[in-house]
């Protein structure tokens, strides 16, 4: 796996640790700045100047803003698997492991909730490279559905064997579901996105399980028809 | 039912033949714009320079780019229902008539996909009065429901007594999510929405005529109190 946030004149080299700092450094504060100022609003000139770095060296660590954000969604996708390891360690109950990743997945962004609601128009265009479902996004979400993947292979769910393959990036999608509507969450802490998460994993579950009973295969069959016809 | 686009000083007055012209004309300018230099880019001012009429003429029938959107919004939604009227009066069948109330819907907004693709950005931010489930969307969103509710009461459909009030609004929710794919959907001409359309409709189909099933309707009931508690 390629790393495409690394700057592409020293992508041999391993970052030293002072350099690592200083990318940190610039990331936190372009983070910020995004939240108090808007995406589209703040220049990498501004970030620089913030973060207290001369503009050419900000660039050398981030191509461009898209960078940026598509380092904080590298960050946020390991912290999000940090945060269920031990989970995952633990229970071997399909519905509790989905249920752990889902909330972890939540725990992780509830701190860019405020950002989350004015970024959305700049990562929801579909022409967008900072769309979860773009080209450009493929690393943190290839690690996503490896997260998804092993939420299904550690546990000890009886699967429609055409179904297990499929299911990994099916779950991902529920999740994705699930932060669309996390984002739009008034609700105080976003409690409502926990209730949908609590009331979604029993009927997930369920639907799992009924899906190798010989009576539904041919639904399962047909819908599995669909999602392969219309995936992008 | 209020008309909120309507200008205020004038509410109480039916719009004249003339008057009524120059309301549509001064629309259709706006589109044309909003679709070649962009919805943030193209002021009140331009719209009323290009349409020939004086920027006070334009504020008298749209108070703002917002009440342009929302008119286009109202516009399309009599016209998804023009185009789904003789269907409807002829078929019984409820998967048939979904069918064609879904096809319906795409056909309408199918000359406005490039304008949706940048416009999407600012329908879908959360707290946008243009968003379809804002406040100020309520009179196309309650007249799309009411199409739906149509959809299932003038068909043969056996549903459970519990679901049926519901259906409706979850039908139109099944709608939105057609629609988002639709926004995102860069296959020629949009096919691959209309394969969804066709995929979708007889799983939801079953899905309704199995919601009756004794055994199942604990799974209704769950699905049913699920939507309840997220409803924002």
């Amino acid at each position: 796996m390629t790393d495409e946030t690394a700057p592409t004149t020293a992508a041999a080299e391993p970052p030293t640790p002072r350099g690592e700092q200083t990318r940190q450094h610039i990331l936190d504060t372009a983070m910020r700045l995004f939240r108090e100022r808007g995406y589209a609003q703040t220049t990498m000139r501004a970030i620089a100047k913030e973060a207290g770095v001369a503009v050419g060296n900000a660039y050398y660590y981030f191509g461009s803003k898209e960078h940026l954000i598509q380092r904080f969604y590298v960050d946020s996708q390991a912290e999000h698997r940090a945060g269920a390891a031990a989970l995952l360690a633990r229970e071997r109950d399909f519905a509790t492991r989905l249920r752990g990743v889902l909330h972890a997945g939540i725990d992780v962004l509830t701190p860019s909730h405020e950002f989350a609601a004015t970024f959305f128009k700049t990562a929801a265009e579909p022409t967008s490279p900072l769309s979860p479902f773009s080209a450009a996004s493929s690393e943190p979400r290839e690690a996503a559905i490896a997260l998804f993947r092993d939420v299904l292979e550690g546990s000890t769910a009886k699967v429609d064997e055409e179904l297990r393959p499929e299911l990994p990036e099916l779950l991902w999608l529920a999740y994705m579901g699930v932060v669309l509507y996390w984002v739009h969450d008034r609700s105080p802490g976003q409690a409502k996105t926990r209730q949908l998460i609590d009331g979604a994993v029993p009927l997930i579950d369920r639907a799992v399980g009924l899906s190798r009973l010989r009576v539904l295969r041919p639904i399962t069959r047909e819908v599995l028809h669909l999602i392969r016809t219309i995936r992008h």
